[in-house]
């Protein structure tokens, strides 16, 4: 069973918590805690052996604040829809995952804004919907786009080198539920291109970086950052390439993350119980 | 405020200690915790805000089971004494700590069995004590270095590189206070010239490994280990150098974990809480 | 155009090499070379603008000592068998580069002494072999397999989690084609269960090396190694899981140096110009 | 014997080169070469054995086309200056180097606009010149600067966190021979305070880079680049602490390349022969 808590920090509350684990016999698996002291708040992951969940969380929003977010057993099995463009690395990896359930979370389907991907999803028996950007606007495209998602009514959409940005009024529609991948270690080369633009720059690693998406661009929460060192024997081109393997490499790690419910979002930064 | 405890696992546990921090109004500042299952052994690390260790431990003391390791509030400087040979990268990289106080321990004396790095401790107005294996028994030489270490009372022995093996006798005076780099990954290349055999076995990454010192030859505890890529340009003798680089950061980054308390020995492993 | 040269070194073999390239007007696009000083062997890659690559070969031929290993313009797709038991995640990441033509080979097969990975080869329309192991002797299991092989005349076999253990005369007929993904550093933890073993070590890094096979186990030469950190926290069983994703890395990584023909063998030992 | 050449790329460079090596008997030690084919200039280092390097380098004059930029037998150990603020972790690890002769290069003198490293200068017997930015204008703090450098006419200058920005005025009398070590993985957090503003972004990683100082502010052809991994657990200070860590590695690093003649200079750029 896992347990997720996010409240005001102050004196007691673990004594409180594991008072709580202990009356009802729980056995602590782990227990990871973190108090950010700047901002006064306190974040708890705890693993415990298996229980009546829905009594312990009952119990523990007795004792807690009254805003604190928890989250007693939360979905096992998280379900995903995943927006793609055209490169196939990232969904691959995540589709490969899916077949054999070691992703943490099932995939419901695919939406493509080009059929390059259609493909190897029907390869997986995986459902994929083209929704082109093309002669539409943008309003009409996410509307589209939010047609398909809302069929499915996923805990996360992972955008797995989807290449349109996202107006801020669709972003809000899922508020930190949006994980994307970006090909930079952020900040460095933010918006398009960053590997022609750390080619230009000369720069000796290059790196990619999973996010939760906001309203700005690629200034989300980070989950996960990786990088590689590159040298000048690469071009703009091979830097794509070398790009590549740690991006579908950060994103696949960003999502275990997640799916394991080790990440906590606190003023647009994160948690990590890695 | 540091607190550590080591003792049989079982239900509550976190639930006791935490209630006495809450009574005695401590604030948890940082909590860190692991039960090896297998074992059966808890593990914490707290930081707290300051207050009144010697009362705190006492009521520790009757809540916890009889045979509990505490320790609060650990001595903040540990007293070191470094057995060197004759290189001076880990051993001059520990006195420049030692000297702006970024060691998180004191150096009380260098004892080596060559003359080489007189000079640097002395430009540090660090005593030097100079004890030749040569000529003499590996019990005598031994009997010498610990009729110096006993005038320090050191709370640990680091081995800088130093190229003689300790005997079991030596070793067990010191029961897991003995901190040595291995200038390999190990397991791979237990014994001597592990660079010369990692050369010859056309590895494409050296290692260190720094270990706590058991009876048997580099199978102590591991605290912390590290690598570097290395290729065919190297030689067995450039292969040293690029590892010194390593040696010197691992060793650095396992005495910053020791000296803050963040280490936990049990059945010849660690805990680590980094 | 791709050239690769090994001989005995000499003065005088760059300025041979180069000439005759000038001569033929073929622009140098890379060039990289080591001289083993020991061993007193030299190797060369090049690349160059695209030319005569036959007529290349027979100058070259002419100025070069007899016995020097030359090979111009070699093979741009090998032919790839691959071997696999149960694990799914090397075999995966080799079918969907294979796919998306980016492994630089192209797959013939795949052959399995299991039937678990059989669905995943349809998937992608891909041949695959069962060839169970078990109540046969392992004369006949090799026979088997060997037959499969004969039938798409390979370049390479990929032994991607085969969990058996080639006899040395099997590998005798493929000598530095055979290309193993060994799931640790080595040489820690040759042969069974490395992770287990780390686990039980202690380590706090896991590793995974490709390597050449040859008949002795997990001693042939090194073509790539990688590592990631581990802690307390890990079980034997979360090793396995960690240490998967760098066997993919490696594997994948190692299979590109080797199909772009950057790989080297001398002496148990790979120079690789990567 | 190193040989390095910078000219504009043709056809037959490699095989005038080393024609005119094989003719003088010289055995290459080692060759490394690139060619920007976006720039059209090749770069060429090589090490051949010992031999009359200033009758070598009259040939080569002579084949190479005018504006080779061509130096035979560059001076082995650079002269340096060393120009810090307070942080001592750079400069004292370049102290210990130089001391013991690993530095590739022989530090003449420091100087800090502070006294803070005076005395770890003393105990090195190195001479230090404390230059207070307070009270007096830019032009004339950095004409006191310069009037220490020219006593010493250093080969380099190298900027240990000297926390100034130098003037155009001054950089350009050193033109690609100053080495600063800036604390972020840049062109992330150009500027004053990157780990205040990396703790703000909450980056799950942190970097340190080597540059060769231009005009622009952080925007000079950089040399080496490293990263260390960071959480949610660290603070803006332990971002600090961690970085200084690496900003030692990488500036150590970087050094070691440019003092063996490593780094070549183009168009902001780096190439470098590792």
């Amino acid at each position: 069973m896992i347990i997720v808590i996010q409240c005001k920090d102050q004196v007691g509350l673990v004594a409180s918590i594991s008072a709580i684990l202990a009356k009802h016999q729980l056995n602590i698996v782990s227990m990871r805690e973190h108090v950010d002291k700047a901002e006064n708040v306190f974040f708890m992951r705890l693993e415990v052996e298996d229980g009546d969940g829905h009594e312990l969380e009952g119990t523990l929003r007795e004792v807690l604040p009254a805003d604190t977010i928890i989250s007693v057993n939360p979905i096992p099995y998280k379900k995903v829809v995943v927006l793609v463009t055209k490169e196939y690395h990232c969904l691959a990896d995540i589709l490969i995952r899916n077949h054999f359930k070691t992703l943490g979370a099932t995939v419901q389907c695919v939406i493509g804004n080009h059929t390059t991907l259609q493909n190897i999803c029907q390869r997986f028996d995986m459902p994929f919907y083209h929704i082109s950007h093309e002669h539409i606007s943008k309003a009409e495209f996410e509307q589209q786009i939010n047609n398909v998602i809302a069929q499915y009514a996923p805990d996360y959409i992972v955008l797995a080198k989807f290449m349109r940005i996202l107006s801020p009024a669709f972003v809000t529609k899922f508020p930190m539920r949006i994980i994307n991948i970006h090909h930079s270690f952020l900040p460095a080369f933010i918006g398009a291109n960053p590997y022609k633009r750390a080619f230009e720059r000369g720069v000796k690693l290059i790196g990619a970086t999973a996010h939760l998406v906001s309203d700005e661009l690629d200034e989300g929460p980070i989950i996960a950052q990786q990088i590689i060192p590159v040298n000048h024997s690469f071009t703009a081109a091979t830097m794509v390439k070398a790009g590549q393997e740690i991006e579908t490499a950060v994103l696949a790690n960003a999502l275990k993350l997640v799916f394991e419910d080790r990440v906590f979002v606190y003023k647009n930064k994160t948690v990590v119980f890695g």
